[in-house]
């Protein structure tokens, strides 16, 4: 796949089919993911793949809680205001993120990405991207999650005997799986609209009017 | 550029010759930087392109000044250690790092990523790792840095006027340039090393023995 196809078109895949992602496929995504770059060539991240499905049950359940606790917290009233202002496009996220906490148990895979000694999250991101742009590549749509670290760390590392006495702590659960939706380019504000030039609010000395990568 | 040529070679690429990135090249990479995907479609990031010469001698003296609590806090001991076990690879990241602290003041460009309501950096360095594989893609190297966001986010963010009463913040400059080394696979543990499968400790059903990529 070329490159800019996957990074144009790779959007956050909620909706998937049950069917299994082969052990072949898997593999490339790893193999992928570690060759991103790591702060001081540290590797201080551990991948931990989840099919079995009574794992899956109970992620499933605290992924539930923990969705409900989002929503009444950081994104309460969110829906709401969408709503008021016809936020279509918001309103479709959310409609897709509701199904993945419905339907979580029938996620096919799930890789979860453990970190340590990685305070901002800047090593272990990138290469959960190239997880999720490999993933693409193999057909296989991703969604990058971070409910269950946020208020489900504790439960998701006992249940999985991860030793945070050792400093490993979740980052992110990517939920994975053949999709039932469409790829596409994800609507965004132009790359010009939040770039500054040398100081914040001054605007840059080039434009883009329309995506510079669009074959769909 | 295929997909899997970018992320297996797009390593941090210190080392860089002070001839300008064109603007198409900030252009598309910015441009594909925001189609990654951005936590409930907020696009709560701000890119901002420092070129300017005075800028970046002051950001240079920032940098030294960061790079050097870091070595003296969370790395302290660590060249002693890798010297000690005479690891080359440490060393070289070393020394690359080095350099950059160095010579911080002639990198064509730099790419400040501001995010907010992102408290896991889960939204901003999926970005920040598309725009330098697009930077890669046009020949230009790039280094995701956090050592400034870690130490001297105030300083930073006055200097350039960054609105942090309405939550911004640095997440990373990235030095871009085109570069003095050469592209190349990064050395890592093979997949499975780093992998589990349904619970910490336990072995992968698959295991990768050599890059599945590797036309170098």
């Amino acid at each position: 796949m070329e490159l800019n196809e996957a990074l144009y078109t790779t959007r956050a895949m909620r909706r998937v089919k049950p069917d299994p992602v082969p052990d072949d496929v898997v593999a490339a995504m790893l193999d992928a993911a570690i060759r991103a770059p790591t702060g001081s060539g540290g590797e201080n991240w551990r991948w931990l793949t989840v099919t079995d499905r009574s794992t899956m049950t109970a992620l499933a359940e605290m992924y539930r809680e923990a969705y409900h606790l989002l929503n009444t917290t950081m994104y309460a009233g969110k829906k709401e205001q969408a709503e008021a202002r016809n936020d279509q496009r918001a309103l479709r996220v959310m409609s897709s993120s509701d199904w993945l906490a419905e339907n979580f148990e029938q996620v096919p895979l799930v890789v979860l990405a453990f970190h340590r000694n990685d305070p901002s999250g800047a090593s272990i991101y990138p290469a959960v991207w190239s997880l999720m742009l490999e993933a693409r590549a193999h057909g296989v749509g991703a969604t990058l999650t971070t409910v269950l670290s946020w208020f489900k760390n504790d439960e998701v590392c006992a249940m999985l005997d991860v030793p945070t006495d050792h400093g490993w702590t979740n980052a992110a659960a990517v939920t994975c799986g053949y999709p039932l939706g469409r790829w596409g380019l994800a609507t965004r504000k132009p790359a010009q609209a939040v770039t500054y030039s040398e100081r914040w609010g001054a605007a840059p000395t080039w434009s883009v009017d329309e995506p510079l990568w669009n074959e769909y």
